[in-house]
This record gives structure tokens, C-alpha cells and sequence, in this order.
């Protein structure tokens, strides 16, 4: 037994396997900066340097990673692969603030990682005021944070979480990702298709920005946020600042697209038509969608918030874009009375479908939860019947059941944990449940006055900056895969 | 099977054992109603002619349904037992209400419908300003509701809740209560016991608020509302208004022992001595209790909302009245800081031992959840082991666990719904979630400064008070017991 512990614990500091996956993604990252250099030389910014030599840094880093732990790939343990998935998002975050550490905004490391988090978990809080002035290549960098950091929340969706049974992900396990031993190659050629997809999808959005009226830098950067539904603008004023009617419904469906599960798209693709319209997941959350823009519309008519068509405009684009915790805004809804507002705050927590770009305790759970629930009570007014839950027509494990059940409780937990502690650094009650809330929940804005829509998060102290970015990662990870490394159990294995 | 249908059709609209109970118990209501009434007599205050036509009347319905049914209480089917629940509540709220809606004090039906089932509900929540010149009858009355409303709850939790399977209460089946057959003989006498038992604690608290300083009216006022965790106070400044640290820590020790399971106290009485410490819920909460309030008085000490021993005396007395739903205030902490409103707000939703008179989650539930998630995420890390969530040593049963994770759920949903109705009342988002929160709870005052500790709920609309009725309710019969009657299987039965 004892010798066991030992063979494991050494199999558990092969830090090669997680080295090497973070050096890929290092490599992947040093290689997009160039991108914001390049535009900035063609801008002729002198931030050019700045990312050119962040690029080539994070490349050397990264290559030298990837290079020196080359062929340690093919066998992972569990506990690797959390610690790996951690480690991973961490280190991207904190080589994608160098850029902006070091350019000429003259933001703080603590922004800078604060903005690079946001970023990369495709919350969409900023620190950044001015951002209509800013250069070309940050405001692009930031669009590509977000970007990459959706085509990676996809990849981890269902790669990853299935596989280490994250709140109930197991329900999507896909035979390719069953094991931790043949993750990582299936996972590449997984990660390789659904990029093309990801690209050709933003290509699509970038064109019907464009004809909507945008520019083609706006386009592309907004096509890039709205389909990672991470919501950094270019503008302080977000999407509202361009005002048409005809960009916020573009808008409102690429939002859509980037909250169902990408890997239908690749069996669309791959001739399975149909599988879309068929699947549990999106036909609860477009259903969730049309009643609850149905309802705040109605609700905005009655009480004149928005006239006639706006009110359906602005209603969709603000409601979607909360809803899928995009964090896009178009008014600032924290003015459009208490009852938009307290169902705004509740509507940040659904979230889209896993598998997709979107945040939030996601739509499949309360599926679950709700087969669980309405099984349980047929069962106490029948307490001889058999009743079995089921998702999509199939039965759902216990253990899917247990697993989202805790999710959501963990879910509320986190928020009640992350409030008390931003309460602790002097933010008054509302600002700090909502800050909590938009952080775990990957939103973005929150409310009242400070983190709504019409405030920054540049006023927030350090450590209150620190936490909200712990919190985007805890929230990205989907709670479990962070907090259960710090079970007693974890290390014993 | 239509015919068995109909058959069981005719059994659920047999309306006879319902009435029968609810009979007996608005027969007990308005005996009750005679103590005001002598009270007023005392005091020479004209409201004696109030509560004696309210005594006679309640008395002439309750006797009447009580001989009309008499004799069919032997049977009692599920459905029966749900409706008989909800049905008994209503109807004593309604009956409760009239001496307030008739007094001198002119308040609406609305308003006293609120008051009384505030009171027999415990919550605590108040609607009438100017206590301190209140006549003696009505304060009587509001602290007779809470007493009643107490043991009638206690009575319900081991008599009812744990054979309806509400919430995880199953985990507490006594074999007396087994089948709705033969629960009403049962629920007699363990009530008659009970009350007895309560009628003795709640002697013991008006010997000694009387000794440290209140005169009799007030100790018995206060004792029956601290039992009963209800919070209803004789005066405006609540237990703050006597200015005593005695006081305080008395009303301290007894809203603890109000919020203990009474059974145990049942089981010391009968010889069964230590079976209260050995008690899993017992040791969890008192734990709890000793540890958040050590929490609240470091972080005063450190904050100086209070110096010295003042910051003790003020976080155990208010952190108690919190947790334990019993909302007695004694400063205003609304005041207290950010960190210490954020904590409160969640303090809240704990609650007592089930079983007691207090209110909120429960403590047990919080230990059932811990037990089903760490066995959950043992079995994460170790994918081939055993894991058995345990409660006090015996392995917990599947349906409990499910049931426990239900209830949180619809804990927080029916926050959310109910928020979202009261923000559509013009209450603003911190009002709207508090009022939500502390009905639901059953906890009395809210946060801000319309609901909170420093405020009162008159001037909330009318729609809100009956809103806020409703989550009352749907708080103290455990959430599912209400819902249930509302899903279409319940009636299909």
C-alpha cells in the first residue's frame, strides 16, 4: 500500500504531460501576437514593439516548454489532467497581460492580468476606460483573447469535463475522450476541426457586420467577441455605440450561434443534418430565449421602458447577451426599472448549452435537474410507481444527477464565498453580489452603478481585482475541476 | 383503470378529515383568543369586545366543522394530508387576522392577513408601527400567533413533513407517523407531549427575562416569541429598546434552544439523557452558531462597528436572531458594513435543526449535501471505490439526497420567482431580493432601508404584502408541500 502511494505520487509530479500541453498553448498565444504587432506597424503605433517582443518571449518560453518535454504526451493521469487544465489558463492569462502591462494605456499587472482573465474566460469585464482611443492592436489583442479563449472553453467542454465528470458533463462523454490515456491526441484533431468551424463561422459574422455598417477592423474584432460570446468592444459605449437596429440583430444571432454545441456544427457538417434542431439542448435554450425576450418586451410596452420595435430590439440584444454572458450592451439596463432588473440578475445564471462558448450554470442542468425534480415528486404522490428521469429519452445516472445537483450548489456557494470576500475589500452589498455573481456566472458587467453596464471596473481595488479573476476561472472551469484540487483526497490518490 | 380513477377521485374529495382538523385547530384558535380578550378587560381597553366576538365566532366555525366531521379521521390519504396541511395554515391566518383587522389599531384586512401570518409562520415580519403604544391585547395576540404558529410547527415536522417526504424529512421518520392511516392518533399525542415540554421552556425564559429586568407582560411576550424563534417584539426598538446585555444574552441561550429539535428534549425528559449532544444536527448547528459568531466579532473588533465586549454581545445576539429566522434586532445592522450585510444575507438562509421552530434551509440539509458531495468527488478521484454518504453514522438513502438537492434548488427558484413578483410592485432590486429572501426564510426584517432591521413593511403595497404572505407560507410548510398540489400528477392520483 504503501509502496503504491508511492508509485503514484510519483506518477502525480510528472509535471512533462502538463508542461507540454502548456507549452502548445504558449506557442499558440505567442504566435497571435503577432497579429496585433502586424496591425499596429500598418497603424504605425509604437505599441508594435511591445507585442513583438511579447510575441517572441512567449514564444521562446513556450517552445522551449513544448521542445523539451516532446513525446510525454500519451499517458495522463486524472490528477494531471485537472492540474494541467488549471495550469493551462493560468499561465495564458498571465503571458496575455504582458502586451498590455507594457503598452502604452500603462495599465497595472494587476489590470493588465485582470483584463488578459476576462479575456481568455470570455467574461468581457474591463479595466479599460478610453477604449475609443486606444490603439488598434490592443483593442484587437483583446478581441483575440476572447476568441481563443471560446475555441479553447469548446475544445475543454468536451474534451476535458466529460472525462473528469465536471457537474454532469459526463452526460456528453464522447468514446474519443473516454480515457485520460488517449486524451490528447483526439483531442488535437477534435480542436483542429472545430476551429475551421470557428473560423468560417466569425468569417460570416464578420462579413454581415461589415454590410451592416461597420468597418472592417470593428467587424472582425466584434464578429471574433460576439462568437466566443465574450463581449470586449471597441467602443466605451459597446455595441450601442453604433446605434443600428440592423448590427444589434446580427448581433443577437451570432450570440445564438456561439451558445449551442459547436460539436453539432461538426456533424451538421459532416452530413448528420438535422442533429441541431433535434437535440435536448437547443431546443430548451431557443425556447428559454423566445419567452424570455417575450417576456421583457411585453414587460418594456407595459411599462414604456423602450416604444414599439425597440422594445423588442433592445430587450433581445440586452437580455441575449446577459443571458449567454456575452456582456455586450446596447442601454444601460440597470435604468429600465426593478423587475428588468432583478430578472436581469437571475437571467446572467442560465448560460447557453455545453459545448458552446457560452458561461453561466448552462441550460442542460436545469434539463437535469428538472427530469430529477419531477421524478422525485411523482414518486411521493405515487410511492409505488417507477419513475426514471430522463435526458433526450435516455435514463440519467445518479451520478449525473448528484453531479449537477452540486454544481448548482456549489454554483450559489462560490458566489456567497466570492461576495463575502469582495464585501471585505469596502464594496457595498449590491455591487459586491453582482460582482461576484458576473464574475463566477462569466458575464461581464454587473449591476449598479460601479459594475453595471454604464460603470468600469477600473475603480475596484487590487485585491478585489484579484478575486474577481480568480472567480472568471473558477466559473470558466466550471467550479469543480479548480475547487477539487483542494480536497485532502486529490493529493492522496 | 378509469374506474379506479374515479374511485380514488371520490377518496381525494372527501373533505372530511381536512375540515375535522382544521376544525379542532381554529377551536384551539379561538379559545386562545379569550387571553387577549381577559387581557383587555385588565387593562380597560375596549378592544376586549374585539378579540371576544373574534373568540366566539372562531370558536361557533371550528366547533361547528369539528362535530359535523367528527369520527372520520381515521384515514388519511396522501393527497388529503398535503391539502389538509396548506388548508390548516390558511385558514388559522385568516381567523387570526380578524381581532387584528377589527382593533382599534384600523389596519386593512390585507395588513392583518399579513401580521397573523407573519406571526404564525414566525417570520417575524411586522406592519405595525407605533408598538409601544399598542394596546396590551394585540401584543398578547401577535406573540400568542408565534407561540402557537411554534408548536404547531414542531408538531408538523415530526408528524407530517417526514411521511410526505418533504425535502429530505424522511431522514427523521418515526415509526408513529409511518402511513397517513395512522398519523392524526399519533400526531395528538406526541403534540400534547410537546406542548408541554414548550409550555415549561417558555416558563423558565419569562422567569428569567423577568429577573434581568423586564416586567411579566413583557417577559411572557418576548418568551413566547423567543421559543418560537418569531421575533415579534412589544416594542418598536425591538430587544434593542431595554438596553440590556443580560437581556441580550438571554434571548441568545433561548432562541438556541428554540431552534433545537423538540423531540430530544422529549427523549432527555424520558431518561434518554445526552442523546441532544450526540445529535448530528445539534453539533452542526451549535458549531456553526459558535463559529460564525466568532467571525462577526472579530471582524467588528477589526472594523470598530463595536469595542470590547459590546462586539460579542451585539454579533451573537443579532447573527442568532438571523440564523435562527427569529429577527429580534438589537442595532441596525444594516449599518454594520458591507462585509457584515453580505454575511447576514446569507446567514439567513441557514436556519435551525428541523424539528424546531426555526426556520430557513436547516442545518441537517447543509450535512447532507456536504456528505452526498464529498462522496461525489472521492469517487471523481477514485473512479473504482466505494463512497457512502453517511448521516450520523447510517448510510443516507438516494431519495433523500435527491430530495435534499430538490429543496435547495426550489429554495433559491422560488426566491427568484417571488423576487421577480415583488420587483413588478415597484420595489427596487436590493428591496425586491430582500423581501424575497427573508419571506421565503421566514426570517422577519430584510435588508435596505425600506425592510430592514431599522424599517418596516407597511408601506409596501398591498399586492407585495399578499406576495409576501404567499412566500411566507410557501417557506414554513417546506416549499414542496404547497407546490406539490400544483403539479398535474399530484391531482391524476
Amino acid at each position: 500500500m504503501r509502496r503504491l502511494l508511492t508509485d503514484r505520487g510519483a506518477e502525480l509530479f510528472d509535471l512533462r504531460p502538463i508542461l507540454l500541453v502548456a507549452g502548445l498553448l504558449l506557442t499558440t498565444l505567442g504566435a497571435a501576437m503577432f497579429i496585433p504587432a502586424l496591425t499596429d506597424i500598418v497603424a504605425d503605433n509604437d505599441d508594435w514593439r511591445v507585442f513583438m517582443g511579447s510575441a517572441l518571449l512567449t514564444l521562446f518560453i513556450g517552445g522551449s516548454l513544448t521542445l523539451v518535454n516532446w513525446g510525454h504526451a500519451g499517458k495522463l493521469s486524472l490528477q494531471q489532467a485537472f492540474v494541467m487544465t488549471i495550469f493551462s489558463w493560468i499561465a495564458l492569462a498571465a503571458f496575455a497581460a504582458m502586451p498590455l502591462a507594457l503598452s502604452q494605456l500603462n495599465m497595472s499587472y494587476t489590470d493588465a492580468f485582470f483584463e488578459s482573465m476576462s479575456g481568455l474566460t470570455t467574461t468581457g469585464s474591463t479595466v479599460i476606460v478610453g477604449l475609443d482611443d486606444a490603439p488598434p492592436g490592443i483593442l484587437l489583442w483583446r478581441a483575440l483573447l476572447q476568441w481563443l479563449g471560446g475555441v479553447g472553453i469548446v475544445v475543454m467542454a468536451v474534451a476535458m469535463l466529460p472525462m473528469l465528470q465536471i457537474g454532469g458533463m459526463q452526460l456528453f462523454k464522447v468514446e474519443a475522450f473516454d480515457t485520460p490515456e488517449k486524451v490528447l491526441p483526439s483531442a488535437a484533431r477534435f480542436a483542429f476541426s472545430i476551429t475551421i468551424i470557428y473560423v468560417v463561422l466569425t468569417i460570416i459574422c464578420t462579413i454581415c457586420l461589415r454590410l451592416a455598417g461597420m468597418n472592417w477592423f470593428d467587424g472582425v474584432a466584434h464578429a471574433m467577441t460576439t462568437i466566443a460570446t465574450g463581449g470586449f468592444s471597441t467602443k466605451d459605449a459597446s455595441i450601442g455605440g453604433f446605434d443600428s437596429a440592423l448590427i444589434d440583430y446580427i448581433v443577437v444571432v451570432f450570440m445564438l450561434v456561439g451558445s449551442l454545441p459547436f460539436a453539432l456544427y461538426l456533424q451538421t457538417v459532416q452530413g448528420k443534418t438535422g442533429v441541431i434542431w433535434r437535440d435536448p439542448q437547443v431546443r430548451l435554450f431557443l425556447s428559454a430565449v423566445v419567452f424570455l425576450v417575450a417576456m421583457m418586451t411585453s414587460y418594456q410596452l407595459y411599462a414604456n421602458v423602450n416604444e414599439g420595435w425597440d422594445a423588442l430590439r433592445y430587450s433581445a440584444f440586452n437580455l441575449v447577451s446577459v443571458m449567454t454572458g456575452t456582456g455586450y450592451s446596447s442601454q444601460n439596463y440597470s435604468a429600465w426599472g426593478p423587475f428588468a432588473v432583478v430578472a436581469l440578475f437571475w437571467i446572467m445564471f442560465i448560460g447557453g448549452c455545453a459545448g458552446s462558448t457560452s458561461c453561466g450554470i448552462k441550460i442542460f442542468r436545469f434539463h437535469v435537474l428538472w427530469a430529477a425534480m419531477s421524478a422525485h415528486v411523482r414518486r411521493t404522490v405515487y410511492p409505488h410507481g417507477v419513475f426514471t428521469p430522463r435526458y433526450g429519452g435516455r435514463p440519467i445516472d445518479q451520478a449525473v444527477i448528484t453531479s449537477v445537483m452540486s454544481f448548482f450548489f456549489l454554483f450559489f456557494a462560490s458566489i456567497f464565498v466570492l461576495a463575502i470576500a469582495l464585501s471585505f475589500t469596502g464594496l457595498d452589498y449590491i455591487t459586491a453580489l453582482s460582482a461576484a455573481a458576473t464574475s463566477i456566472a462569466n458575464v461581464g458587467p454587473g449591476l449598479g452603478n460601479m459594475v453595471g453596464p454604464a460603470g468600469t471596473f477600473t475603480d475596484l481595488s487590487d485585491p478585489a481585482k484579484w478575486l474577481m479573476s480568480a472567480g472568471m476561472l473558477l466559473g470558466r472551469l466550471e467550479l469543480f475541476t479548480v475547487l477539487i484540487i483542494f480536497t485532502p483526497g486529490f493529493w492522496r490518490m
